[in-house]
């Protein structure tokens, strides 16, 4: 890590007192307008961060507690944030929401503007950018100013913070299980690329079920789609495979697939059962109704933030960080036999 | 309005001098913690609001805009904040959004937090409780104060400032003329009770299109459901007058409506046309897929950004509030002729 620079290195080099840079970094009346523009412009240059942030994150509580997460059109995280929302509010604390975008750079300025002086402490799910190209370092920055922290959904397992996250192996395998015992024989899996995390899990979760269930895992029958752009061509390949089941691993992908199915004249879920994943307003309100993974995006917001605020309050006995795995479950609906 | 409290008052009040009130209030080095508690205590009992803050967020620019919105879980608002983040980060800015969940208590917290130093202007869709029982006096303060404020979408006309607002009443319009011209004679309306005032408006605008065309406006063929829970029985009552047609003000009746007449055996679009609003994922990927209102929140939001960024940079020229009307249009798609 880079050497943190330190008051007494300002003070020396701009030629002043340690009593002036400090007095100046907290804006004193005692200061002239033009020695603090001084000292805080090479302050801001030479990165200095005051370890005063951390003793005023922890001793001044401003009862907001921040949350980053990497999209807002998204409703597995929008149930996330009402699960945040409620508890917060339970306890007496006000959320403020930043997006990054999936990008790297909007989510180091969202960690700047939300741990200015106004949080107590934060949530965060990793952008996509950060989570393939980048270390999470400032996070760590967060972590060594004991500024509470607690990841969700899309973590970095280098950082040593409390965590929530989903069973998405499991996830994967229970459908494919479910399929399987439904009499289905050829299940297409439409999934995301492999460097896409949650897509490589669910991936796993469906071979697992498939090789101790004997089945022959085929190539052809697995779709990579990518997240972005739904592909119906893609996806209309697999259907010449004479597959009678689809697990995919979002409900996008599972609705284009019965659009598919239809127009191919096939009966779901007489001659194709589709599961699909998180559970969302298309799995309930199309019809036919989709079978889905539903992934408590709810409870999985409300332990994340119960995790953060029983730190910010020092209510938590167990000083090593811990990992919550919220399990999912299988909810049958009109898609699947 | 209520009397301000001065710095001179709250140091009569308790017997120090105007320039330790200052101090105290600025976290001066120079004050004992002990008078500074004594005097923010009283301070903030006696609701005293510097006019620094106003200055502060005039001249010390954080290059951050904060977002208040009723709740999360609404596509329209999704799409409403990627137009805001995208035209923010655009310029330059980074933006900070709180969910009113439609309280008003709340909203006025959300407020607080926000202008506690850390936005340059503010970005407001009233909460439910706030149109409904409240005056929005606590945005009149941010007025007064001189805080760039743009309201979008839930607006109060009482308050002086810009205003990016829908056409839901031609949107109503537009639907019901729609139908008409592709042969319907009986159009069932399901629309939410008339305190909503998105519901009361759209409405409007399918009575006058009947009225124009010199068809009865006949009250059994209007269902009028509560946002909060969509009542399957309610919808169902429509297709006992022998319907041709349903214009459903949300996607979610209208998604309904489709479920209830392939239950029945009728056909979409051959027997009953349906239109729905908003254009959320349910329309685009459910099959039939629904033809909907567009709303344009993706342009609500774009354009509320920069309304409220040009008023922060003082790039508009136009001292007085504006209110701009993003105009809908009718995406046909499969659900009607």
């Amino acid at each position: 890590m880079k050497q943190k620079i330190t008051i007494k290195a300002i003070a020396k080099e701009l030629g002043v007192s340690n009593s002036t840079v400090s007095k100046a970094l907290s804006d004193s009346h005692e200061i002239s307008k033009e020695t603090k523009d001084r000292i805080r412009a090479f302050a801001k240059y030479s990165n200095y961060k005051p370890n005063s942030l951390a003793l005023q994150l922890r001793n001044q509580k401003t009862k907001v507690i921040g949350v980053i997460i990497p999209k807002i059109v998204h409703h597995f995280f929008s149930t996330v944030i009402s699960g945040i929302e409620n508890t917060a509010t339970e306890r007496g604390y006000n959320v403020m929401i930043c997006f990054s975008n999936n990008s790297y750079k909007r989510e180091v300025e969202n960690l700047e503007v939300l741990t200015n002086g106004s949080v107590d402490g934060l949530l965060v799910s990793l952008s996509k950018e950060t989570l393939e190209n980048h270390e999470s370092l400032h996070f760590q920055n967060l972590i060594e100013n004991e500024t509470p922290l607690v990841m969700f959904d899309r973590v970095d397992d280098r950082i040593q913070c409390d965590k929530v996250i989903v069973d998405d192996k499991g996830a994967g395998y229970k459908a494919t299980k479910y399929l399987l015992e439904t009499g289905c024989k050829k299940i297409g899996l439409i999934t995301t690329p492999q460097h896409i995390t949650v897509g490589a899990l669910r991936r796993d979760g469906y071979e697992r079920a498939l090789r101790e269930n004997g089945v022959f895992i085929d190539r052809k029958l697995i779709a990579e789609v990518d997240e972005e752009k739904v592909l119906h061509d893609e996806i209309a390949l697999l259907f010449d495979q004479k597959i009678d089941a689809i697990f995919a691993v979002n409900e996008i992908y599972a609705a284009v697939a019965i659009r598919i199915a239809k127009e191919k004249g096939l009966r779901i879920p007489q001659d194709v059962s589709v599961i699909g994943f998180t559970d969302g307003l298309i799995s309930e309100y199309s019809s036919p109704s989709i079978t889905t993974i539903v992934q408590h995006g709810y409870t999985m917001g409300k332990q994340a933030a119960e995790l953060l605020l029983d730190r910010i309050e020092n209510k938590n006995n167990i000083k090593e960080p811990q990992t919550k795995v919220i399990s999912s479950n299988l909810k049958v609906r009109e898609s699947s036999l």
